[in-house]
């Protein structure tokens, strides 16, 4: 019996119709602790979102195009995979409005869902139908379910956040009384990080905490587990005016809060949305804290500048050992992997990974987000492309990179596409553009090139990046469509940091992106506006033995060349001789 | 005493504290027939958009960013001009929530205002006003107000139109049905000429005729004038069960129709909506008529290109008159446009012009919709650049085209921005993109060469175009941004027509624009999705006397030479001998 028949006894026991399980934590976490992965638990699906809906005698799971090559993979044959925005497959909301009927018995843990969506689901299926938000069914089965963390707390200095934490609650404060607000309930993790200064370990490549803040006129209220608080935190949480109250009370907390609240109900979870008495008194805008943190500061810009550089030298160190050892050494995608993560740990000020690193070679690269094991893990050869997507937290900022490096000789296929794809990266980097301008406008920059050869990839181009925080964050981003649930179309506006990642990914063939961070920065100003461009702020060669020179134009081999120009200049004073000599070579003029 | 200040004794008289006077007709038509022009009666302002307002000490005028120069010259010096979209100035919702008071009177002829912006109109202003919807202030005062137009109706024929009335309506009930509504309220005169396949003269440059359609389950009435039908219009509506009633019954007939009604809105008068009863029972949808007219059927289509070969005749013989007799002949814009224009009636099946034409020397170019009168006509010399915007109505559809021209040397600077704003036709019109793309993400490939020179025009970068019908229509467009009233950033779909007419438009010096037709077609379907591309559907030469051609990438260069290839090709039978050598010469290979 698998653990999906053993649930669904669960289901029959309980007489509940249908449970829905998440990938998401109390907070709406894009990265989640241990404790909350019983989506991966039950479905052995070990992508970063996704959505499992159990029936007792059904079970699908609803994957973004990012995953439908590795969940097809990974899934047991009693899920079904229900691929998102693809044509025949109905949405959940749609899917439950078929199968449930009046009387019928729906129910999840209401702290991992936010309230708009479950809103939304109960408007759409529009029926008679028992909600039970407060059932973990989990906990019933899952015998050696990890412990909720509890890291200690660390503080980040003003010389690396550029603005103290009074600082910010007074621009908070502002919001509120713009919004003429009573109270802002905060429950988003990489908000309150921010807002704080604070950062900890709580969550694999994110360096936030548990933790809800409850501000209002005159008091700001941080609820979290105080075994995450040093002495030295403690201090500076008092001096600073901050009541500390245990995690978990602020469902007693909520019920008694009278005013009107700011609530973001794309990010409160819909049992503390449930709690608070007067929904009338709900201000349900996007978090103010949310564009505050995008817009990065003097400060911050100054050092993510630094850890990009920090991130460049182990990324090219990475690639002259790549180059240099392919075919010479037995290497796989997990023992390179292994050496990057040794290289970017030599770096001062490293704290860990930003993400899973993707190390993906040949057909493994056509699944967007690869993530390598013991089987899966591929013998690196001298042919083909290897796709490696990583980054690293530093105190200085947050990176991500993607590089596909040529580990022999190439087609003329793979050579027009990696060189497309580089086009792609360079018109967008490119850009000037008025104020006013979204992502959605861009996007077709990117993506022209690329859908000029009837290739599409079935993603965003690119999403915003925290300081030291989630490696995605809203609201900006380059996609073609405005996705109201990723909220990553927002105006862009000097200080926003936005990767630039488009990429070919060709089913038992290969896959190839380039990736690189893209700061927004204002431009001329002349009688016809205010024009903004971009600033790419990740160093590390564009691997030149996969280009094709003669596809590309004039102003974009003028990029190029000027792009390598700056990597050498960036990279090479930490780099040994050897590596100087052969990154000369790999930013050469073409 | 000026006409505002007789309007504000009129005011004083009837205590109406402010009166808004719209460039419409009772149906939302951008271009109206002369009983309506109230607004240009009153401010001289002669643009084709522009709404004043009037109260009893103060006047002004919002205008958009194509008509602020004009504007500025036409209006008397007590009438403010209201910069649109302009940092500064308050929308219309705003200043008249700023200077109404409770208890205030606000008035206009509710005919003349869609339903949606009164609406939104009395939820900004949130106040206790007055509103008197039943009142035509301008009749009090306009002593030589034309009549109502009554011009007779005539019939495309099916093999113009491609589709039968029945075969319209049938599908028109189908979306009925889709939606759940009894009745459908149709107000548009462009969708009421499409679907009964008749047009009419009533309003210069734009077909139509004055009509309202109630179409029931079972019934279609059509309210209008019974003198615009000949004895064989009058058969053709009988044989198709068409009721015929009076023009204004609908006033009456509306205050008794019950059950789910469509209703545009944004298209249907306050007046009607306010005297239908059930407000509940509105079903405020965009027309269903307009996506279904936007998307031309294949005999349409095949019509257009004929049109257009017919329309780019006229424009290459008026190219080559200019060339030729620039510097020998006295031209002024006016001789030039009425040339222009007497080549067009020689074409078999030209009805009349599409709009008025924009013949624009030198500085006057920099008004983008500059209409030369005796008191502005330049003479045109042997220099600088002459812009000439025009179009015609044919029986096989409908043109607008602009080409500007150099008439003698051009400066360096001349040469880089024409050369800019073709790199922009031209990146726009080779996109390729798969099907759910709308205008708003390929704005950018028009605007983006043009930004790089921190330059922007103050308007969309293309329209749809009517089919003998007005040559602006919904719901396809380009533009950066969602403009909800002006409805045109629809899914792109096989089928529409969009123009393609980016420019450069700097003051006191000249403007510069050229325009294309682009026909939306399907490009390839491969495993990544169904993709679209245009074909450029208007045919004349761009002017390579003002093109630097060491501007453009190969890519550009290679469209070039091949649009010129079939412009000669199309072009060249109906042309003169010497035309023929002529036109060689101005489609060569660069």
């Amino acid at each position: 019996m698998n653990k999906i028949e053993e649930f669904q006894i669960l289901l029959f026991q309980k007489k509940i119709n249908c449970y829905i399980i998440p990938t998401s934590d109390f907070h709406q976490s894009e990265y989640v602790s241990d404790y909350f992965k019983g989506r991966e638990y039950l479905s052995n699906f070990t992508g970063s979102a996704g959505t499992l809906v159990v029936t007792q005698n059904d079970a699908r799971i609803w994957v973004d195009g990012r995953y439908f090559i590795q969940a097809e993979k990974q899934l047991p044959k009693n899920i079904h995979l229900m691929k998102m925005g693809t044509k025949g497959f109905p949405t959940i909301d749609e899917y439950l409005k078929s199968i449930l009927n009046d009387g019928d018995t729906l129910a999840f843990d209401g702290r991992c869902l936010s309230a708009s969506f479950v809103n939304n689901l109960i408007n759409t299926i529009n029926k008679k139908i028992n909600i039970i938000d407060e059932i973990d069914l989990l906990n019933e089965m899952w015998t050696d379910r990890p412990m909720l963390p509890a890291t200690p707390i660390f503080m980040l200095e003003t010389f690396f956040s550029g603005e103290s934490y009074q600082s910010k609650i007074e621009r908070i404060r502002e919001q509120m009384n713009l919004n003429k607000a009573a109270n802002y309930l905060l429950t988003s993790l990489e908000d309150q990080a921010w807002l704080y200064n604070l950062r900890s370990n709580d969550v694999l490549y994110t360096p936030v905490f548990l933790a809800y803040t409850l501000i209002t006129k005159n008091d700001t209220i941080l609820y979290l587990d105080p075994k995450k608080l040093t002495p030295e935190i403690h201090n500076y949480l008092k001096e600073n005016k901050v009541v500390v109250k245990p995690y978990f009370d602020i469902y007693e907390t909520i019920k008694n809060v009278s005013g009107k609240t700011i609530m973001d109900l794309s990010k409160v979870n819909y049992t503390l949305y449930h709690s608070f008495t007067n929904k009338d008194d709900i201000i349900n805008i996007q978090n103010p804290t949310l564009l505050m943190k995008a817009i990065k500061n003097d400060t911050e810009i100054a050092n993510i500048k630094l850890a990009h550089i920090k991130d460049g030298v182990a990324v090219t160190k990475f690639m002259y050992y790549l180059k240099n050892n392919i075919g010479k050494q037995d290497l796989t995608e997990i023992s390179v992997s292994n050496y990057l993560q040794s290289l970017r740990e030599e770096q001062k000020g490293f704290v860990e990974l930003s993400f899973n690193t993707i190390c993906a070679y040949k057909e493994n690269a056509a699944m967007m987000h690869y993530s390598a094991n013991e089987l899966s893990n591929a013998k690196l050869e001298p042919n083909g492309f290897l796709l490696v997507d990583s980054g690293g937290h530093y105190l200085e900022g947050t990176t991500d990179i993607t590089r596909t490096f040529a580990l022999g000789e190439l087609t003329d296929t793979m050579k027009l596409h990696f060189t497309t794809v580089l086009q792609s990266v360079i018109n967008l980097a490119s850009a000037k553009f008025l104020k006013g301008i979204r992502g959605i406008n861009l996007d077709i920059l990117a993506r022209g090139p690329i859908w000029n050869l009837g290739i599409d990839y079935k993603c965003g181009t690119g999403h915003g990046v925290g300081y030291l925080l989630s490696v995605h964050e809203g609201p900006n981003g380059f996609r073609y469509q405005i996705v109201p649930e990723r909220n990553d179309s927002a105006i862009l506006e000097p200080g926003m940091i936005t990767t630039d990642e488009p990429g070919i990914y060709l089913e038992g063939q290969y896959g190839i992106r380039t990736e690189n961070e893209l700061l927004c920065v204002k431009d001329e100003s002349t009688e016809f506006g205010d024009f903004l461009s971009f600033e790419t702020i990740t160093y590390a060669p564009i691997d030149l033995d996969a280009i094709d020179p003669t596809i590309l134009t004039k102003a974009q081999k003028d990029w190029l060349n000027n792009y390598h120009k700056q990597v050498f200049e960036k990279i090479s004073p930490y780099l040994s001789p050897e590596e100087v000599e052969w990154l000369k070579k790999y930013t050469r003029e073409i």
